[in-house]
């Protein structure tokens, strides 16, 4: 199965920039996007704009109606995004419960279907929001799980879960991104966007972001926009 | 997060046992059943109808649009079903694609809302059609991924994964459901019933049950409706 990819694309930096190292790789990209009723929806149409301007084969949209989606800040719009409180210990209210293993299962549906053996996600440990399934504990034992719970792993066409920006710092990967030729006006981080898609530049995602292209020396145009 | 539990239902035989067995332990109970296109949508009222029969404290259907569902006989009407087929030592056309993982995923997200930490699921692996996602290593996996995932299993209220028919012969499964007082004409296990939701009796499904039932010595009302 090798040289064909599923690569779960958020609209965000991270996810972009797997998809640029996918592709890097020679890869054939399809790009999975979903609708779990988040706030920063802006996103759905940022992935869109991604997956086309870099070549992804195909980009699906599935739109994802699960128990438990509803109890996050990021899609309960009656619990307040986290402002300037990026570092606390405990796993952040944005928290989505089961989030990306309902990502991965679909990744790896769609994978078996498509011959497509590597999965990409953009989860990173390091300059990260505490999220358990970020962690690559969490993505070694999903990748075990998957290769015994299909008729693709358990005939030997292994699925591999490549988080290629797992142990990077957010500058790095920035700096990776730029030289991948990353148009980074075309991704957005932020949690909750105002009326005009423009960042709100206080929550996690946003505060993480600007460290990233602060340490990495580089404006984000997207702040400036 | 004790006595509170998830059971996938759907509408079959070994599901309906499942959720006996929860509520004999004195568990309140969430029922989960998925619409994925499956030719045997009758299944869905069967579930809806063992739901409330028993007690089950909420029922929900998800409808699941995931890539890779229409690559089975079971959703696409151009498969033939195999029929009189047992037996045969291959992975039948019957898989559908990360199914397991993606109906678990989606209980794992309930249960973690819901703060219930018991799953439980129908799947059996010795009168079985060969899927690999019913299989002991597959749910032991899919156990160890859920606890690592998930903000409930880091903060140590751990998710199982309860399979108790697993290692049981259908006969078993029948003997047991008649001691728990299972109304077995609600139940429906035909992949591919007939217009008034008649049975076929010759797929995968229907002879493990005839067996099932013949061994167990007991007559099935649903073959008699």
């Amino acid at each position: 199965m090798s040289g064909s990819a599923i690569v779960l694309l958020s609209g965000g930096l991270d996810s972009a920039t797997c998809l640029l190292l996918a592709r890097e790789e020679g890869l054939e990209v399809r790009a999975l996007s979903f609708d779990y009723g988040q706030r920063h929806a802006i996103e759905l149409e940022r992935a869109r704009a991604i997956a086309a301007r870099y070549g992804a084969r195909e980009h699906r949209l599935v739109r994802l109606d699960f128990p438990g989606a509803g109890a996050s800040a990021l899609t309960d719009p009656t619990l307040p995004v986290p402002r300037n409180d990026l570092g606390s210990s405990a796993i952040p209210v944005t928290y989505v419960p089961a989030r990306n293993t309902l990502f991965l299962a679909h990744a790896l549906a769609w994978g078996e279907v498509a011959g497509a053996g590597d999965i990409f996600i953009g989860a990173n440990a390091l300059d990260y929001s505490g999220y358990p399934d970020c962690r690559p504990e969490f993505l070694e034992a999903f990748e075990r799980m998957a290769n015994l719970g299909t008729k693709a792993g358990v005939e030997g066409r292994a699925f591999r879960i490549r988080a290629p920006l797992l142990r990077m710092t957010k500058a790095q990967i920035v700096k990776r991104a730029a030289e991948l030729g990353l148009d980074f006006a075309l991704t957005t981080s932020c949690y909750e966007p105002g009326p005009a898609a423009e960042p709100c530049g206080a929550c996690d995602a946003c505060l993480l972001r600007e460290k990233g292209f602060r340490e990495a020396g580089l404006v984000d145009p997207a702040r400036q926009a």
